[in-house]
C-alpha cells in the first residue's frame, strides 16, 4: 500500500483547532460531553447535506441493526461453548459500529441498497475485533482493558482467545460469502461477482498488506530505542487503522454497484478518514482519561510509542487531523448530497469524537 | 457438522492388517519403505484404474506446481520482512501437499481442467499451515518440532507466529478471490458463483465447525483427567483434520464444475479418508520413531491424549482404519475411472502412509 498525505507543514494551514476549548468545560460541567459533541456535529454539516440529519439517530439504527446480525451470526451456549462465548463477548462488547456504518453508507451512496451491505458490515466488524483479540495477547500489546471491559484472554484464557480470533476472522468470510446473507433482490447475475471482488478486499486488508503489517511494524518499534520517522509512523497507523476502514467503505461501494469512479473516489475518502481515525486516537490518548476513554489512556506514551502528539505536538497534530477531514469532504462532493450525508457526518465524528 | 461413521464392532469385519507383516522387515533392511508402500498401492490400485498409474509421479509433480504457487504468493524480503520469512518458513516447510493434490484430483474427476484449481488448492494448504502455526503455540500444544523443522514460533517468537497464522488465512481467502489466480479458460458466467461457494466452504472448515472447534474440544481434553469417550475423540478427529481434507475435496469439485449428486458424492469420500488420515495418524504415532515421523512421536501418549490405539487397540484401530478406506472408494464407483485414479491412489496413501 502506497503512502498518503506527507505530512508537508506548509500543506497544514487551518486554523480551528481540532478540540475546541469549550469542550472541556462542557465535559466539567457534567453535561454529556459525547451527546454535545453530535449536537455540534450535526449543526456543523448542516450546510453540506441541505438536508437536516439526525446522526445520533442513524448510528444509533445501524448499531442496533449490526449487533443483531453480530448475535445471530455466533450462536450461544452451543459447542464449543468457551469458544462461542469468548467469540460472542468480543464481538458483542459494544464499540460505535464506525466500520459497519461506513460499509452500509457507502452501499447506498454508490446506488445500493442499505440490505445488500449488511453481511459485508457484519463482517468488518468480525475482523476488526479479530485484530483487537489478538493484538491485546499478552505475547502483543498485552492489554487488560478493552472497552471499559476485561479483554478476551483475561476471561477466557490464551488459547481460547487466540482461537476465537481465528473463528471470528474465518466467520468474517463465511458471512460474506453465504447466500443466506443476502436479501433475495440482489441481481444475481452481479452480485456473486461483487462478493468475489469485496472478499479479496476484505482478506487484503487484513494480512501482510494490511492490519498484521501494521502490527508487525508496531510491535518492532515498541521494542527499539531508535525514534520512530513519521513515514515509519504513518505505515503502522495505514495498516493498522486506515486499511479495513478503507476495505469497509470500498465493500460497501462495491456491493452498491458504484461505478469504478466512484469506488476510487470513496477509496480516497476511505483513507483520508483512515489516517484521520488514527491521528485523534493519539490526540485523544493524552487529552483524556482511562475512564473516558475506556481504555488505559496514556499508554502510547508510558510505552514510549511514537504517536502524532508526541513527534508534532499537539496543536500541529490538530492541524493535520483538519487537514484530512477536509480531504475526505473533498471526495463527497459529487455525490447525491443526501445520499452521502452519512459519510459527511461520519468523518466529521472521526475527527470530532471523544473516544 | 454430524457425526459419521460411529464405530460400531460389528461392522468392522475385514481381516487385511493394515500394516503388513513384511513391512517393518523391509524398513529393518534399510530399504526405503516409503518407496516400498509406494509400489504396493501402484500394484493395488490398478486393478481399479485400468491404466498403469504412477502415483509418485503424480504426487510429485503436484507438489512443485503447488509449491510454487505458495512461493509466489509471499513476496521473499519484501517488508515487513520478519512477518514474510515467518509465513513462508512455515508454508515452504515441505509436507506431501496431500490437500492440494485432493483438490487438483477432485476438479479433475468433476470435469474441470487441474488449473482452475491451483489457487485453491495452494489456498487450504495455507490454511492447514496456518492451524500447524497456531497449534503449535506455547499455550496451545506447545510443539517445538513440526515436520522437522522447528516450529514457527520457535525461529521467530511468539508474536509474530500468532501474526504469521492470520496473515496466511486472510491469504488463502485474498488467492482464492483473486481473479489473477485462475487461467482465462474459466467461465466468467459461473466462475464467479463457484468462486463464493467454495470460500463458504473453506471458511467453515476452519472456525467453530472445523479446526478450532476441533482444536478448542483437543485442548479440553488434554487437560481433563476423565477418559475422553469415542464420540468427543471423532468429534476432534472430525473438525481438526476431517474438515479440511473434506473442504479440499469438495473445493475442488466445486471449481471444477461438478453436479450436485457429484460433490455430495466426492464430500463422502472425503469424509472417510479424513477420519482415515486421523486414525492412521493415531497409528503411526505408536508405531514409529520421532525420525521416521518428523515430529515428536509418542506425544499424544505422553501427554495422556487419547487415541484410536489406546482406545481400541492397535489392531480394532487398523480395522477401522480399513472400513474407512473400503467406504472411501465406494463413492468413487460412478466417476470416469481414469480421472478418479489420483483419488482412489491418494485413498490407499491416507491408509498406508509411513509418517
Amino acid at each position: 500500500m502506497a503512502a498518503f498525505h506527507p505530512l508537508v507543514a506548509s500543506r497544514v494551514r487551518l486554523t480551528t483547532p481540532l478540540l475546541p476549548a469549550a469542550a472541556p468545560a462542557a465535559a466539567a460541567a457534567g453535561v454529556s460531553f459525547h451527546r454535545r459533541r453530535f449536537s455540534a456535529i450535526v449543526a456543523a454539516a448542516t450546510a453540506h447535506a441541505k438536508t437536516e440529519f439526525d446522526f445520533n439517530s442513524y448510528m444509533g439504527e445501524r448499531a442496533v441493526a449490526v449487533n443483531s446480525a453480530l448475535d445471530a451470526a455466533v450462536p450461544a451456549g452451543e459447542p464449543p461453548a468457551a469458544l462461542h462465548d469468548a467469540m460472542r463477548y468480543a464481538l458483542l462488547a459494544g464499540g460505535k459500529r464506525v466500520r459497519p456504518a461506513l460499509c452500509l453508507a457507502a452501499c447506498v451512496v454508490s446506488g445500493g441498497r442499505e440490505a445488500w451491505a449488511m453481511a459485508p458490515a457484519a463482517a468488518v466488524e468480525m475482523v476488526h475485533t479479530m485484530s483487537l483479540v489478538h493484538d491485546d495477547l499478552p505475547c502483543m500489546d498485552d492489554d487488560d482493558l478493552r472497552r471499559g471491559k476485561a479483554t478476551c484472554h483475561v476471561v477466557y484464557g490464551e488459547p481460547i482467545a487466540v482461537l476465537a480470533g481465528d473463528a471470528l476472522l474465518a466467520l468474517a468470510f463465511e458471512h460474506m460469502a453465504s447466500v443466506d446473507s443476502y436479501p433475495p433482490d440482489v441481481d444475481p447475475a452481479k452480485h456473486a461477482a461483487r462478493v468475489v471482488r469485496s472478499i479479496g478486499e476484505l482478506a487484503r486488508c487484513i494480512g501482510s498488506e494490511g492490519l498484521v503489517a501494521g502490527q508487525v511494524v508496531d510491535l518492532e518499534m515498541t521494542g527499539s530505542t531508535e525514534t520512530v520517522p513519521l513515514d515509519r509512523l504513518e505505515y503502522i497507523h495505514l495498516h493498522k487503522t486506515a486499511a479495513l476502514l478503507e476495505a469497509s467503505v470500498v465493500i460497501g461501494a462495491i456491493i452498491g454497484g458504484g461505478s469504478e469512479e466512484q469506488i476510487e473516489r470513496l477509496r480516497k475518502y476511505a483513507r483520508s478518514i483512515g489516517l484521520l481515525f488514527q491521528v485523534v486516537d493519539d490526540i485523544l490518548d493524552v487529552t483524556k482519561s482511562s475512564e473516558e476513554l475506556g481504555k488505559t489512556a496514556g499508554k502510547d506514551l508510558a510505552s514510549d510509542k511514537t504517536t502524532y502528539p508526541k513527534l508534532l505536538g499537539l496543536e500541529k497534530s490538530q492541524e493535520f487531523a483538519e487537514k484530512l477531514l477536509s480531504d475526505a469532504k473533498e471526495q463527497l462532493a459529487d455525490f447525491d448530497k443526501e445520499k452521502a450525508a452519512p459519510l459527511l457526518y461520519l468523518a466529521n465524528y472521526i475527527a470530532y469524537r471523544q473516544n
